[in-house]
């Protein structure tokens, strides 16, 4: 790594509030009453899930490799491709940026949470809600699809495949932003359908702790553990099976 | 190739898992009761499994080349770009790959599938079935369509315009995991209107397997000679077409 | 150009024939009864002509820099960056190959052909018709979209920014396989409305032919010298815009 | 820069002209009565939209770098990585530029603008109008969406990531065609449901005045600040961040 502990911070931070701000965004805007794009469908909101990775790795990925995802560092760390000891320093700057992103979505689109009265869809906004509530087969879910996300990401990093090796040598800024942003929208498309897809806690728990700041009430804090626990699990059975990989 | 066979075997099992978990795990999402997905249509659904085999290319590209389906095997060996040696092996993986896909989209799914009461409608998301039943013309257009997939990926294959010759000679992976996307999607969009654009035992036959052992009955086993042999024989032609354009 | 003018013919032929396969392909999927993409709507007939191009281009493009069109060879030609003498025969190539593939779309389709009734609608998987019928202003909007086309192929390969020039000098292929593709679609999008975006008469009038050869009567024969001639005084002012741009 | 300062004024005009013809010809393919794109709906729009920047990219970036926004520049100059000379005159080029491309969608479109009676709908596929009237909250937004875009610019530029550092220092096209198409398709999915996204004054103000030429009264000039601003305030703070992040 080139730069400094506190520059990887802050860049995995804004790294992290972007892809909120555009993840949480799409959202917003597919879901509030009077926004342009209400109504847009699930093309859309997994099509724009998949940018949002894709805006956090063009904006961190120079810095920080753009993990964005606190699996995404257990999983690389497990594999022994990232330090322990950077570990908690990636995950608090994803946690906090998380938070922050979700703040910034409700600030943009104030006048259209204002305008909109379904309390659930407006939490919807910030974080993920399963289908069919079922906490074993939502936390099956979560670690399957994250297992997948981190599994590819290590596949394709291990065997000089990066587009930019020189730059980027792990993380998803190892697929080079484009692949990347396919293999989110893959994710959504086709495992999205069961919980929403969170695979990341930064991207759940954080927007809906901003949720908590923001709104009143009705952050259906009993789910909000099987989005962060999922992933963590999928994330480190990736790291294994990256161990696996790393010795063929 | 500087892999082990045993290399070769599992990453091309792993690699047509994946492709078959994403792939019918996009017809799972938008097909099956109370998925967040439902309805998404044509759009969704052409998307997803062209990120399928991108995802599956992207884990088994760098040790097989990722053919992940027997005709892509049989086109380049009858072009005399791979093996013969190599064609069981690949094709075994393939098709054990398939089924265990096919299983895990059945768990992953598992509450949708129980919410879900339409039987060809939950079959559809295993295997495909013709949109007019006539199984000459159904053979033909799996012929056609596969003609076309495998004839591309030659096609492109031999004028050194891969994307890294160094690692991926031939197969999926020649083409890169972004025309490949392009490739499938355009498929599906133009040429899988009639009978959903199999184009491969192993996304075929091997998931109507998974679905046998997961599901009671309602198999179409009539029906599943089509996807498996059309797109061998088309398969076999792309691979005489290789021969002629290996000789320009 | 290393290939004889033989080769060139046949790839170009033969790309020619893929683009209009995947091109009218998907007016055939999105509109005929029974198909499993009728209805899919505007976004994937965009996307799937843009693809289809994109084919054409990863067959073609290493043998004859993938033209697939009269009206860019003509613009090359007038830009001087591609011989007269080589016109004529891309020009046959790209005809022929072109009512070839609106054949193989009939053949493929063929069921689906016999359960619909609405021959115009038939007719329009073929080749384009005007949305409101006014020679002058549809003839306008055929040269408008064909200039834009092949100005942007110009102005993008005239300065070493192709992907590989080694291989691709001019043509589609100049721009690789992805821009292109984007272009395509981004035509489509924009500037579809008025005409159907025909820009190329190895695009509307071939399939058109093709047409009568399959089906009996209703060619709209009335307008068929609009998506022709449009397109090529589209491309030869594209073509002289070179001269100058080369200037720079 | 090689270029003569009048080359780089007249292929920053034509790219902007171009930027608009796409973007605001989809405006008027999905809105205007008896096109063949009516109401294809907002994920055409916002492809779209990212495509139109992406061909003015292909067009002005070899000469340019592809600002096509005066709030681009205005950033980039702020970040002490664009002269301040050259200011006045990209801005005046993108001005221009826009002007024309607004009155090319109107001759193009011309017999569907007949055919429509909605005047705010007319007015909508010149320029971006607020969802909720509310001119502090519409500034705020137009702020935070191209302090995204300029931002993501910036940071992507400054780090040696850019596709062709030879040939595209900076500006839109040191991401690459694809992407800053992916860029744009990002802010209008995720940011664009409450003012549409204008982020640009050669994009909102210049057809906005060509509506003000082709068309009579209706022009809101009462919103028309907001999208030249917000945007230049948006832009200018990026810059400020650009300094920053050189400086790490």
């Amino acid at each position: 790594m080139e730069y400094s502990m506190t520059t990887q911070f802050l860049m995995e931070l804004i790294g992290t509030l972007v892809l909120v701000l555009f993840g949480d965004g799409v959202c917003a805007c597919v879901t509030l009453n009077k926004s342009k794009g209400q109504n847009a469908g699930w093309v859309v909101i997994t099509l724009a899930w998949g940018l949002a990775v894709c805006m956090g790795v063009l904006v961190a990925g120079p810095y920080t490799g753009a993990h964005l995802n606190p699996a995404v560092s257990l999983g690389l760390a497990v594999a022994g491709m990232f330090p322990w000891s950077s570990v908690p320093v990636y995950i608090a700057a994803q946690m906090i940026g998380g938070v922050l992103g979700g703040i910034l979505v409700w600030v943009f689109y104030k006048d259209h949470y204002d305008a909109t009265d379904n309390d659930a869809a407006k939490l919807g906004t910030f974080c993920t809600a399963p289908a069919i509530r079922n906490y074993g087969m939502n936390f099956l879910s979560e670690v399957i699809a994250t297992l997948a996300l981190v599994f590819i990401i290590i596949s394709f990093s291990t065997k000089g495949n990066c587009c930019d090796p020189e730059h980027f040598k792990f993380g998803l800024a190892a697929l080079g932003p484009v692949p990347v942003t396919l293999l989110i929208i893959a994710l959504g498309m086709s495992l999205g359908g069961t919980t929403g897809y969170a695979m990341n806690p930064a991207r759940d728990l954080s927007p809906r702790i901003a949720h908590a700041i923001c709104m009143k009430g009705g952050n259906d804090w009993a789910y909000s553990w099987v989005p962060v626990v999922g992933p963590m699990v999928g994330g480190a059975i990736a790291g294994l099976c990256g161990v696996w990989l790393l010795s063929l």
